[in-house]
């Protein structure tokens, strides 16, 4: 197999800068990318980018488009920068600033939100100005309260059709010896819609 | 957003053909998929496709390459067929047979085991055989036993490294009213490793 | 081993008349006895009693204490019936009614809600009024949004301290041959807190 | 409410000593309980006893009979009775040594296995010879292969019925500010059967 260091998907949570930056692991990087149903040509915004794993995913597969990413705090946006350093990525365009007011105005396909600093319902108004019709909405969320949020914000708007809420939990092997030690990963929820 | 009927990834559950075959629900074939690390010219086999959602949306990543897909039961290869016509994927060949007996003789960039048939140490002979050296063998496996399997025959043999075991549980909210349950799917084992 | 048909812990679920009311599982049932922390002598309300399991089990435990069983819909009611005389429970008292207008005017060292039937908020004042200090209140949510108003009920309260949130998910083994697959229950929060 | 201390179920993680030895947490203890079926005069052997956690609180169950805990590691036997000292448990036979050759030569109600040190087939051979009619046996296992054996062991001999076999995963709410984030528990398996 040929070095898929700058392959479309599927890179391991290894390949990645990491720093101190919260990151998404792999197999919630690769549900959380499903959900977002990205073209070759896809515009897309990543708000609470933190290391970029996210970004740096989304522009790989979406190579012939943008992929904003944003993010608030200085350290995990260095580590973000690094990611897109190593991955050579020209159509990665990193923001330090707050969402929503720093959020781009721009025509998107795809909105993933990985953290929304308290600001999901400003966040939903944006992406109902901001999607494209057919544009796919989806938030990550760790906390039973951002989870509900989004998911009220979401079916309360009759802008969005066909909410989905999803949680995952992964369990990673550990060698002890010649056994296997099952280790959880935290859940996730991930929360999709589409724009009407 | 574009018609994405034919996108590399992220497809719903929905986009399939069903009958009555069993199907890998699509945030387990995002993650396998992930761990298959496709390119576009990838070459992989699916062995027990089933209803052929995962290589169908291996045939879409590897657009370059081609995809066996093999599976036993007459009724799921109809399954099969129908889902290669609905996405009118050229790269797919399907095989009506067993493992290992009917599996292709090519090299492979990827296999990956929906169902083996009892048959995992005779399929991990053939990967041995038959994946290019960094090719990637990955195991979705819904038994205790098939895993138990499947990491002995992959950590006892010196072919493979990074032998990686996970098991992922979904939870999908259902509407009951203005309220969210959440409804359980069956947890899966997923365990991958690359050829040396 | 002794007949433990009447025994003080863990029944099955097959020990208990089924009908068509929902059942909590055998080991949902197990942590939320143990969040209740009963004693031989406690007094305990169950909200929303469904088929009686938690009932039943709460009154072999505290067997010198009185256990209300609430429950609305007639169908369940006759099946937490026919558990209550199954089990020969003279400590159980069933009322047949809403929360919170028909709960009983009594001193609680437990409350536990199964259901709540949209009233958490009113469930919680009268939970406020009714459980002595110490006492325990225990919610079992299968709706996120159950679970968020619980949880926002109990933390804005001074009233309570300890509030502990977790989620539980049970996969069981069916055997398939020789195999064991792992079927997924729905996963289950359970809030609790102590009344200062 | 009393203080329940000593109180027969439910002890919080938080009640025990803790050392360094492992524990089994509050949750998964109050399922392997339920699964141990235990009565007031049942006779109980804890293999692996680790802190002692189970060990306390099947000996506040069976408060009239004799809970043997066995634990080969020093200074989690240390750990061990200091919490039999601290819940005055007189019922608690702590053994320091190795299954199955340190085991109790007893009739016995229940096994618990927390750990079997790689002795699973030996300690199943124990539990033939040394569990009454209708006694219980029950396996925590973290690892894919603990699980594998036990199951295999169980099923695999005449002298077992009902061989179960669950898995469970919790995870517990940690408060961020106004918060709640889930953190995963690792997922563990509970297999128990009963002796014919």
């Amino acid at each position: 197999m040929k070095d898929n260091k700058f392959s479309s998907s599927g890179l391991p949570d290894s390949a990645f800068y990491r720093g101190k930056a919260p990151m998404t692991k792999s197999e919630v990087r690769a549900i959380t990318l499903s959900k977002m149903r990205l073209l070759s040509d896809s515009n897309v915004l990543d708000i609470g980018a933190g290391s970029g794993s996210i970004t740096v995913e989304a522009a790989l597969v979406a190579n012939e488009g943008k992929v904003w990413g944003i993010e608030r705090k200085l350290d995990a946006y260095e580590v973000f920068l690094e990611n897109k350093k190593r991955f050579e990525r020209e159509n990665i365009i990193p923001i330090l600033g707050h969402a929503p007011e720093d959020l781009p105005d721009v025509s998107l396909d795809a909105i993933v939100v990985g953290g929304s600093g308290g600001m999901m319902n400003e966040i939903i108004e944006y992406a109902k100005q901001h999607l494209v019709s057919g544009g796919r909405f989806v938030v990550n969320a760790i906390t039973v309260e951002t989870a509900y949020l989004a998911i009220q914000g979401l079916k309360g708007a009759d802008e969005f059709r066909d909410v989905e809420v999803i949680q995952v939990q992964v369990s990673k092997g550990r060698n002890i010896g010649s056994l296997t030690m099952m280790e959880a990963l935290n859940p996730i929820y991930v929360i999709s819609a589409e724009l009407k």
